[in-house]
């Protein structure tokens, strides 16, 4: 069918209003002011800061960029051990290698997929220097009980927050919490500065050293003393940024709606198990995760492969998982016995497509490829 | 006066047609197609290669990132030595440091300001693993003694050619010596993408390794293999790119003229040095340097003053040098008496304003201020 051709992919961005986007385009060319730290970087700056409930927040070319700099802001030594969650995308632990330090897998949570904080503290050893939880899928970690392993072990806590835009646990800004939290701008993501990203942090003394880590460690014309890199976005993706802001809460209303729809069509779908958002969460409707259970008469494969013949692509997400890429399976820390629920959920999740122009049609379409029997 | 009060800085960067511009960001918009790899991307990638006479081309989003990436590609040890220049943006040192590896600083020639080859072999240990040159303000290295040294001592070569865009020996791209060659694409470049860089390499063998680097080692939907970073070029940066292409000529022409001028009047002003371009180089036309000799009247410092004093925005550029930084100070390698050329250089070296649209009157006022007896 024609109908079915058309290539449904797992996101789709949103799109700055054109005219818009060109008479500020005009206005820089003009200026000739094209990058390192210009007025609409400065201005999208403030506006994410105040948007995200942020102390501090500094902007990046983009979130892997921003991790390397949150990690390297405390100048732990070479060979630290970091303990973080082998469910995330390659940029946490490569982050952390990038840096010279060392990932320990730690395993997830059933019900959120984030790092499970019982299983932290079996995990410290002398060398560990710092906890990396990610909020994945925007459900937030388990920040209290690992704010609280922190302090009892001395150790840092970042959060890579990519998945998390506006999310917040009682109306209070989910990168509050921990000393870092790394933002992800890029075009996958509900709001997006094509690639950006960005950091936010409590403490107000870091402020000179996370900029020095963005550029160079150039702290005025004749002092450059710290051994930053480029992590600077330039005026014109804060350009779409700014754009990019005003459309956000349309697009988490659109997403909502789907949420709802996806919902409550799965309510009627034995096995197939959405995950819960607690109800004292604000979510960042970034992701459709669901979990194929045994008993469904499809596996998790078979239902990729069903959508995927249908030119629908949902993503395995993820999948493979971080502790068995080839450069991460021999680490002790990445044994699947030390891994088993990431073990279990790694065959069971696909992240449904999802984004804020996807018609309801398709929504169902999508619904009904997947529990037709035709195909079991 | 009123007119002395424009500001004049060291370069102004040259702006894409906006009709052009809006055109492919619209048709861009439409396709939703904004990063990873898209087609403006590739369509950049492949006439950079073929402007730039190379064999192997890959875009970055920034240099600092492309040259991280080449010193990555070879997956030396930790606390591998590179023999690299003090004389060079703080880049080039940063991202040995990021890699985990120690810059050994190596003295620079008088006359072209690049690493002196006759003293690289004597800074040679078992623990080093690469020479990494900078062909500094368009100049280019001793490339063939380079190559002997590093065959000869089993090492790889990787060059910092940001300011070499374009620089050819008798007619041979510069980017083909050497392992690997980082070129950049930043706005204070000749030829730039507002941010941007590109890495060029001969050994087909390293195309999918730096291609994995660039992009978190994923190889494929279900292959993660090596430990990259995000390294990607957008292709709204890609989109200035593919029409900037087009006034490089112009540009270069234009730089022509106001080098020549600069070149004549500085002839008849007794002890202020003008580095020579050797016959057989292309020249990138990025940068122009003086040398301040003693014999001078003024200093290096009160010529800056004075220009500053009237809106002139020249660059100590590089001042501090990158052996004087904070962070590398105690290097051994550092220490002023292995370094006297560079040393003595980084007090006489300033860059003037130069780029295209510089008109000749404004750069006649520069010649007379800095030529000016009321101030000494």
């Amino acid at each position: 069918m024609v109908k079915d051709m058309k290539k449904v992919y797992i996101t789709s961005p949103i799109i700055p209003p054109i005219d818009k986007f060109n008479l500020l385009v005009k206005q820089m060319f003009k200026s000739k002011y094209l990058t390192n730290m210009g007025p609409i970087h400065n201005e999208l700056e403030i506006k994410l800061k105040d948007l995200l409930k942020a102390k501090n927040f500094s902007l990046f070319n983009n979130g892997t960029i921003a991790l390397l700099c949150a990690l390297k802001t405390f100048d732990f030594p070479i060979g630290s051990e970091i303990i973080t969650t082998p469910w995330t995308f390659a940029a946490t632990p490569h982050s952390i290698m990038w840096n010279g330090y060392v990932p320990v897998f730690c395993d997830i949570e059933k019900d959120t997929f984030c790092i499970d904080s019982s299983k932290i503290e079996r995990l410290i050893t002398e060398k560990t220097r710092a906890i990396l939880g990610v909020h994945v899928y925007g459900l937030p970690c388990n920040v209290l009980k690992i704010e609280e392993i922190a302090k009892k072990n001395n150790l840092k806590v970042i959060y890579d927050a990519a998945h998390a835009f506006t999310t917040e646990i009682n109306g209070r800004g989910i990168g509050s919490y921990g000393d870092i939290s790394m933002f992800s701008f890029h075009s996958t993501k509900l709001f997006h500065t094509i690639e950006g990203g960005g950091l936010i942090y409590n403490d107000d003394s870091l402020v000179e050293k996370i900029k020095g880590l963005r550029n160079f460690g150039i702290f005025s014309e004749e002092v450059i003393d710290d051994i930053g890199l480029n992590g600077k976005m330039n005026e014109l993706q804060a350009i779409v940024g700014l754009l990019n802001l005003k459309l956000i809460d349309e697009e988490k209303g659109k997403r909502k709606k789907l949420k709802d729809f996806y919902d409550k069509s799965f309510s009627n779908i034995k096995n197939i198990h959405i995950p819960k958002i607690p109800s004292n969460i604000s979510y960042s409707y970034q992701y459709y995760p669901i979990i194929v259970e045994d008993k469904f008469p499809c596996s998790r494969d078979e239902i990729y492969d069903n959508l995927k013949n249908k030119n629908i692509f949902a993503r395995k997400y993820f999948y493979p998982m971080c502790a068995d890429y080839e450069c991460y399976k021999d680490l002790p820390s990445s044994r699947s016995e030390n891994l088993p629920v990431a073990n279990d959920i790694k065959n069971r999740i696909l992240c449904l497509p999802f984004y804020g122009d996807l018609d309801l049609i398709t929504a169902d379409r999508i619904i009904k490829i997947i529990n037709d029997n035709r195909f079991y």
